[in-house]
């Protein structure tokens, strides 16, 4: 059985950039694109769907919360009735660009503070939901496992597909240990360990045994040469330890 | 042969309204909706797509220039490949809206500033034409006649819908008078006399004699009250002269 | 002693009105004027700012969170630093307007959501203190009583102007019992008493007796032509009963 | 005498970075910087300002239409009373972090398309000094030699500093030869030689003999590492040729 990568890409906007977006899609198999509300614009939407259909990595829509100013990291009370037409505007958007680009949206991945939101507060997960299902009922949905956008997709009958994290510390419930609790962030060597036994055997190795994730997709970072450099060894240590990177759709 | 009626719709933005579309929904056929970049937002696209459809009018993207702040009517210098991204990311998002509605998007029409430039600018005009082919060729493209639009969607294999305005004087070639000339904008009673005359005979009435303008659509104003009164009296007039009052699609 | 009414004023954009400014600025004598982030632009700032000069009317900040879309209604997660930095910056940008117009900014009146985020959490009160000291010392501060921005106001020293409310219920702490409680909203009789009361005795009626609120000012409402009536019966009933309806400053 | 460096600076946006701004704050003696508009926000304005104060390098506020998706480059038609109020606005706010900062924005600069449509209209020209005028007098202009905002400046009795360039080739009437035409852009060598020429003797080269420019201020570049290296190499240049290289304020 094979791994899913997948990365944040088309976070520039307008005059700036943000990553190597070229360099990350010949590394990744899934690529979650910005949509214009937390990054991304329409003509670097259309740039990242070609380049994504050329080197065959499939496209998802990287939705998040209308705030260019906090890239979306910031918590934002929409209400879900409005987070269920903003998720369908971005993945209307980016869907345009990907069939012009020959392919189609295949997935959508919530971003940022939205990531959250809908994790743990099941009205906002259900929105999301909502919009998937009346787009396009055959879009999978990634996250994190174990939240209730698990627990909404099983209900709406869409796919789910849970992402673990190489260079991020697991707790005992199989939930990410905090950004800033110490030992939370793991160095190359340890994320490149992490990422094999992830792939391997489905769990994460924490204080006094292991804990399961069974992750479908492995998030990698790219908005640093060094998040490329470190992209490029998580999967040569997953295809040298025999795992097939391969996109889960 | 029957008479399309036009008008912008959807305009307000968040907490602003603009204009009463739940009255103009029910005397046009045909519903220019603003896709988020000079007005609207994500719920009012829902809402107004989803009351277009109730009441069985077309819905078309009225595409805009990305300028909340000035609502599409300042002229802006966005080069022809940029204005192609933004068509299409225009198009996708509102068609999402369309769709869970149940219908689809199935013209465009250019607002504003940008209205007049791709009327005027060819790069602008196959730029437009561009997005619209490849997101569906079976879009119609709603204009003024006699324009590189129309020129662009004679070449691009697009089917072009003319408009006429009732309560605009028009000059010898068949434009519009500047709207800051004397007499360009015509008082109600001879408006309702245009309309019926565009709509019977093809014709205007200029200094002297005639010019044919020949339109499939009448484009008529929604933002005020007397507006959807005049609008009222319009379509009253068409039927009262045996026309019949039917989108164009 | 007099009483001061302060209502949002300033809050179009664009192309897009909301309420009589007008005929607002005839009734109060604080303009809670919006800074461009939740509301207003350059030309309305500009306007609202003239016309409060011309009619003896004291100029307040009205600042807001970064988030046009949603009127600065919905709850941001803005660092305290950043909310520093964004109210100075909205600070400095009206004052412009007010320098012109021939006064100055007198006060600070945050909107909205950040109304209530700032009330409750010290870090932001002590965040919009932190700018407006550095901006002018000299500012008031207009919020409710009893709160965190209180405090952080009287440890800045700068000087507090708390508000009361004609057309809301009180709790028996003081506070506004959450508008979606049965009898929250007052109706028009019972807000014009409950102005006079709070003019008169600093208390309002609440079940079983009274509730100290000793407001230095009236918020009154300026966005529909109802506001408009109501908040000139407020300012009528409190001249009837002898109060002095004048600024704070 | 002594001439000034200018240099583009605070043109970040959110998580967005560009340029090295500390490095460049380093060799220039005038920062025009952002003010939100075309790029910046608060957070950047006050840590610009803050760096600016320490080094310093004088505060420019450098306005530009309002236009982050285009990095304010692109033509915009802002009528002329707008443009005013725009002006007064940006102004207005970078000043807060200027004075907070420990000095005040003490000249202006267009920015993108906004420089070169307030050069070529004298109703653009006239609305920036006109906003000036309202905000300080004693602020001073920076822009083009011999254009209308040279002129609208002498009219307002602002005083104007007028900036040449060290790696644009210049035309027979002392204007700049157009980005596209061949040489138009000055390599390494020849632009050092050209800003020490424009420092001694108020001439650039130009085919078949020199033109006078005159310029107070040369604009250095600052968005890219080796911008940052050319602009420490015309500073250089210049003290090596024993020119004093100072503010203009």
């Amino acid at each position: 059985m094979g791994l899913d990568l997948n990365s944040d890409l088309g976070e520039g906007f307008g005059a700036w950039s943000m990553g190597d977006d070229a360099a990350m899609l010949d590394i990744v198999t899934s690529a979650n694109i910005a949509c214009g509300f937390h990054a991304g614009d329409p003509a670097i939407m259309r740039r990242t769907c070609s380049l994504a259909v050329e080197k065959g990595v499939r496209i998802g829509a990287h939705i998040g919360y209308r705030d260019l100013a906090g890239f979306g990291r910031r918590a934002l009370a929409v209400a879900p009735a409005e987070l269920r037409d903003e998720t369908l505007y971005q993945l209307g958007a980016l869907d345009g660009f990907a069939r012009a680009a020959g392919d189609r949206v295949r997935y959508v991945k919530p971003h940022g503070a939205l990531y959250h939101a809908a994790a743990a507060q099941p009205a906002l997960a259900d929105a999301v939901l909502a919009a998937m299902r009346e787009y396009d009922p055959a879009l999978a949905l990634l996250g994190p496992a174990g939240t209730h956008l698990q627990e909404s997709a099983a209900l709406t009958g869409i796919r789910y597909v849970s992402e673990g994290f190489a260079d991020r510390a697991y707790t005992a419930t199989g939930g990410l240990a905090p950004r800033d609790t110490p030992g939370a962030v793991l160095d190359s060597d340890t994320a490149l360990a992490q990422a094999v036994t992830l792939a391997e055997t489905g769990t994460a190795r924490i204080a006094g045994g292991t804990v399961t994730v069974s992750p479908d997709s492995i998030c990698v970072h790219g908005d640093t040469p060094d998040a490329v450099r470190m992209a490029q060894r998580i999967r040569t240590a997953l295809e040298d330890a025999g795992i097939a990177v391969a996109s889960f759709t």
